[in-house]
């Protein structure tokens, strides 16, 4: 199940993290116009990327990857959750906000992209549908966890530690999962999550080591 | 040749332009932000709609055609023209823009979308890589010389019958063809256009006469 193909999808979330760093650099180095062109130019590429250059796997098996790629970045994926994320933020009343707000922000902002880089991964190694669909459910749930761990660290951790400011959710008086759960209640969430994670791998046995790996690491991480 | 598959060559079309234009319809409405994610998702909804439902082709045809959509927008396509025209823009002696420059910048910008749209069509309808290629050249051409009738119409048409301000080219000193060859030389080069592209057709016979309609239009149109 893990094979070369797992290169692609890295690619493929290196892609949408330069894409989305890229652009804030870009609007300062050379202007929105050509910041806003080359966003365009690097998701078009991805796509491209993958129709051309995966090789060794059914055609069908590649389309179906491109339909989850190109769903998870639509209205019910990355761009779906940043616009709810800006409309939460915005609101006057944060204490409006509620988990469920939160959980649908993360799940489409984050997780989205986990689940279908995971799943690309098991489909271009030739997974069946249910192993694929474990596969979602771990990756889903990873990306939940992770939002919860950077929640987490955002107040127990200093600037130092984090590589970047601490503190700063409490200084946008963002809601996170500290301020809705304490911080008891979100580490016991993070660790559900994780847990819930791990289960929906059990069918593959030893195989899935390095995934169980990775979702410890998640909330094991400093930064 | 031209099968139901054109429909969506007509959606590509469709959501490009709307994408173009959106862009600056939801600046304003929504603010830049919201803009520049409802873009994002409609690019990638637009690989999605291709991979999933076109229907009756071989997927190993419904992955030429996306490889050639995701280039048509990158630097050899869209992007990589759109900022090549800021560029020539912006510049400040407009007497340094050749038409080498203005050939380039429509050939990506405009024609490759153009060119995309015509060969996705023919490779859907089952045509051989010659009959592709004698389309693509049909398209290039016909992109080009939509783009010198557009230089032509703005100085030749009121506004009235342009339905968009006239002589707003002059006003802003654009670089144009019609500045480039004045208004004789650029009739005659988009005449020679449409004749290079009609003749790329000639292999089709009266099969093309659709397309060669087409190509008459865009330089007899009056706006």
């Amino acid at each position: 199940m893990f094979t070369d193909h797992s290169i692609y999808l890295f690619i493929y979330l290196f892609i949408y993290f330069i894409h989305n760093n890229a652009m804030h650099c870009a609007q300062v180095v050379y202007g929105e116009d050509v910041a806003i062109l080359a966003g365009d130019a690097l998701l078009s590429d991805s796509f491209k990327h993958v129709a051309l250059n995966t090789k060794g796997v059914s055609p069908e098996r590649v389309l179906d990857v491109i339909v989850r790629l190109g769903a998870s970045v639509g209205p019910k994926g990355l761009a779906g959750g940043q616009v709810m994320d800006l409309e939460c933020e915005g609101r006057g009343d944060q204490s409006t906000v509620t988990q469920e707000d939160l959980a649908w922000i993360h799940t489409h902002k984050t997780a989205a992209l986990l689940q279908v880089a995971v799943a690309s991964g098991a489909i271009l190694g030739g997974a069946t549908p249910e192993e694929v669909e474990a596969c979602e459910k771990y990756a889903l749930n990873i990306g939940l966890a992770f939002q919860v761990a950077d929640d987490i660290l955002d107040v127990t951790q200093s600037t130092e530690e984090l590589g970047k400011t601490a503190g700063k959710d409490v200084t946008a008086d963002k809601t996170t999962y500290v301020k809705l759960l304490g911080l008891d209640g979100a580490r016991a969430e993070a660790e559900r999550l994780t847990k819930e994670a791990k289960e929906a791998l059990t069918p593959f046995g030893d195989r899935a080591t390095p995934l169980l790996a990775l979702a410890d690491y998640i909330i094991a991480r400093k930064n």
